[in-house]
């Protein structure tokens, strides 16, 4: 019993700072998204081969959630874009109190931005328990992982405002039932928006920009 | 303080019930080995293209972790394999009292078996920190993931005994720098065997189980 206790203290917490994150996002009109996904989906590959856009359109933060190296802000930051880099050492996740540290420490002003991507921890299960305050959660699936991951691990796609299918290139290579691996997600998230992508050659990342203007426009409109 | 002290109480009486575990596989000469990685990388199709080999060489059990569904255990009884399923819910990996109730609530008795394939959930992070009283601890990776993972997500590889790089088939098809890959392993668990695999193709996977059946060796002969 003191052990959930604790836990529930502990998220109720996580839960305010969010909460008090998303009004300075709301304040400063930055549109917040959380970038979640296994390990290696392609979720720093997705900013990549959309950085020239994303420049042109916003000026753009990425904060990048790792458990050890900067191996990923450098790759962001070699495209143009700004980044700072989170290490959360053991943690699984990203929480809504590094987030607000590591904006703290880096001293930038939220009004000096439109758009505030987070990506976090290569993780299909952990992220999806902790709020960070953003505007909207993004589920990144890729070909290799097989088509049966949204009837899995569920939890991380309830909550989904958008889930993209990456690596369609090899779906030719691979032995994948797209109709089925959507027909999941269907199923966990139906509202939720649905993009194919191909961080490696940019195909359908055009439809991706489209949705992400779409969001800015109805946060600017509120 | 109180969260930390509970979360130590938490942990001993997890790596109590581990040791617990370790001495029952012991009395029963039960070769545990606890495979772990990101969803996707091929846990149990490993299991599937080896089944006919592990089924010639031992009387195999094999426990199948997962948020939801029984897809996996389903995919392993299908190649002939005796497959128990733990559904953990919430749960981002195994712990040993999952695996105890499992054992318990089935009635399996140990002695019938040679080896235990215990299939984590797919996870690159939190199944590290638990213990299962396994004797190998086998980190499978996969080239869709990216060569950096060992460098990203080193608390998976402090302690394996064996690493796996699984879909080599797919080498040609992507950009993954293999070399960079082994040495980001041996920079993390030096002592680690290290193969390369194929799970389409079965490539590679009879060193593993000359590999596995040394294990198995070492352990009766202690």
């Amino acid at each position: 019993m003191k052990q959930i206790e604790v836990q529930q203290k502990v998220l109720k917490r996580h839960q305010d700072i969010a909460q008090h994150l998303r009004g300075r996002f709301d304040k400063a009109s930055l549109l917040a998204i959380n970038i979640m996904g296994s390990p290696g989906c392609g979720k720093t590959a997705l900013l990549e081969v959309t950085a020239k856009e994303l420049a042109n359109r916003y000026r753009t933060l990425v904060l990048e959630g790792d458990l050890q190296t900067d191996n990923d802000a450098k790759r962001v930051r070699a495209v143009g874009l700004k980044a700072l880099q989170i290490n959360t050492n053991q943690a699984c996740h990203l929480d809504a109190l590094m987030v607000e540290r590591a904006l703290a420490d880096s001293k930038v002003n939220l009004d000096d931005f439109d758009l505030l991507v987070i990506e976090n921890v290569g993780n299909l299960v952990c992220p999806a328990g902790f709020p960070l305050g953003e505007h909207c959660r993004i589920v990144l699936c890729s070909v290799p992982e097989g088509f049966d991951k949204p009837a899995k691990y569920p939890r991380m796609f309830y909550k989904a405002d958008c889930v993209l299918l990456n690596k369609i290139d090899l779906l030719d290579v691979l032995d994948f039932d797209k109709d089925a691996f959507w027909q999941f997600v269907k199923q966990v998230a139906p509202k939720a928006a649905r993009f194919e992508i191909s961080c490696k050659t940019g195909q359908g990342t055009d439809a991706w920009l489209d949705w992400l203007n779409q969001q800015r426009t109805n946060l600017l409109g509120k």
